[in-house]
């Protein structure tokens, strides 16, 4: 089928359910620049009824089976399910399905599912930046639920799993060695706790070490508790549990205040990071021609040290 | 000993061969800011003459007892040697010794020896900024020989250790599985290859995978190829032949014009870095105030889209 590959006609085509459509809108989202940003655009007016579930947790923590055995769920009461899969640790895989999300392919031919996995390439604000814009799209186009799977728990992955309306974290029994290195940063996203695998031993000694840790974080009598949900995501066990805690949550969090609250925080932190992005753009432009070589030789000899250097530079900018 | 914390005086100190003054102003320097900038303003115009050697190579590989071995090869030379232990993963961990990097203690006493850890604590350039100018103290104060063991093999890790004058890429028998991840990275930053732990089987093998690496990088034939030395840190075997590899890439890097092409090279790309933080910093600047407030609450309720809104941020720092 021959089709023009204008952001405005794809985005037509993507309203329609073109699901080729909507995957070359994502990937002028990956790639970041002029065209990225025209999609943007397109979809934010049209953005803002979409429910995110950010879904996080140690490679191997079962992620990828939870977010199918969710999706299988989702389909049973007909709603319709966008996942974005993000992967920081490879350029290299935007579009593609990964191999360890194999079972997701299960999904793959029904039309009220959309997966994706998504990487960046060449966006300049990273996924950071560009996740928020390609849950924008797809919830532009009238996806309503929006899963975002990351693959690890590096702070990449924390920050974007992060930005969900609901942040589901996934932990297995025994998990306090795997993810040792950022369980701070865990805790502090949880709204609900999965510990998936929950067929193996170990489970009530996990759901202590999580109370426990809660406990310690001293939460206001008022907040949102974290729930902690057993699943055994390979047979769908838990699943329904799974989406009642991601359905509690959001209840509370529509009336508390907390989602409004939340997105508009978020909101700024975008706008922040494009304008510190245009900032760096600049500096790109910048560091360019005869003055830029004369001072970079300066520096290089030790003839001026490079702050020095650098305020020489921007006292152009600055005017 | 009460003593004075302007950076002059402990300046003056670290010239003298001050170690506390010296760890001070490495602390000045982590935290970055203007006290940071004031000790590399100092340091600038009096470095120039050291070199460095960076080592790098996944947990494990044996970084911190090769470093050692190394530091005790020097020492036999009679070589004072300065290490900076980098870890980008711990932001906690500046000016202590890690519990791994225990055996460098052995030289702990040693006032030929240098030895501290690194971590950023509020710099805002991070660890790629506050290396270099750690390892510029060190050679303003007098110190030729500068080691820059990195933890890992992730990115951070690998622009930290290619950054060096020389940078050795430490694996072991058997190391294809264990750092697949970054192999293209470690292939293209290295001047020295160690297969430590060279005692265990595989050292054949490995020793052929990485010449088969190198034949397919298709090096131009006056290139400098890196060699391969096999070590066996924990007992010292092998410290002199990695050093008389070192010391060849070095004596080819600085006949060739390499050296001073890659440091020319190595001090643009820190200007371009520093003008880019000086940037952000603005924009920090830039995102508060009464028009910031109204813009991201247009962006929060989607009556504007964030490109937009940060379009008329910056018309102000046009102008």
């Amino acid at each position: 089928m021959a089709r023009s590959s204008d952001p405005h006609d794809l985005f037509a085509s993507a309203q329609n359910g073109d699901r080729g459509a909507i995957a070359r809108l994502l990937s002028f989202i990956e790639r970041g620049g002029e065209p990225g940003r025209l999609v943007g655009r397109l979809a934010y007016p049209l953005s803002g009824e979409g429910y995110t579930v950010g879904l996080t947790g140690a490679p191997g923590a079962g992620k990828s089976s939870l977010t199918s055995a969710l999706i299988g769920h989702l389909r049973s009461l007909e709603l319709e399910v966008a996942v974005l899969a993000i992967d920081p640790s490879s350029p290299f895989t935007g579009g593609a399905i990964l191999g360890d999300r194999v079972r997701m392919q299960d999904h793959a031919t029904d039309p009220g599912v959309f997966i994706r996995s998504m990487a960046t390439r060449g966006h300049l604000g990273g996924l950071a930046l560009a996740t928020p814009e390609a849950v924008r799209l797809l919830d532009a186009i009238g996806r309503r639920w929006i899963l975002v799977e990351t693959v690890g728990v590096g702070q990449v992955e924390v920050e974007v799993a992060g930005k969900a309306d609901t942040t589901v974290v996934v932990v297995n029994p025994g998990w306090g060695d795997s993810v040792q290195a950022n369980k701070a940063g865990l805790m502090e996203i949880a709204d609900v706790f999965v510990i998936n695998k929950a067929d193996r031993n170990g489970v009530d000694e996990t759901r202590r070490d999580l109370e426990q840790m809660l406990e310690l974080s001293d939460l206001p009598s008022d907040a949102w508790r974290p729930p902690i949900v057993p699943t055994v995501a390979t047979d769908g066990t838990g699943a329904s549990d799974l989406w009642e805690a991601v359905g509690a949550h959001r209840e509370h969090a529509e009336r508390s205040g907390q989602l409004a609250k939340r997105r508009s925080f978020r909101s700024s932190e975008e706008l922040r990071e494009i304008v510190a992005n245009r900032l760096r753009e600049r500096a790109r432009d910048i560091c360019t021609g005869d003055r830029w070589d004369a001072l970079s030789a300066a520096v290089a000899d030790h003839s001026t040290d490079p702050w020095t250097a650098a305020d020489d530079m921007l006292a152009g900018v600055d005017a």
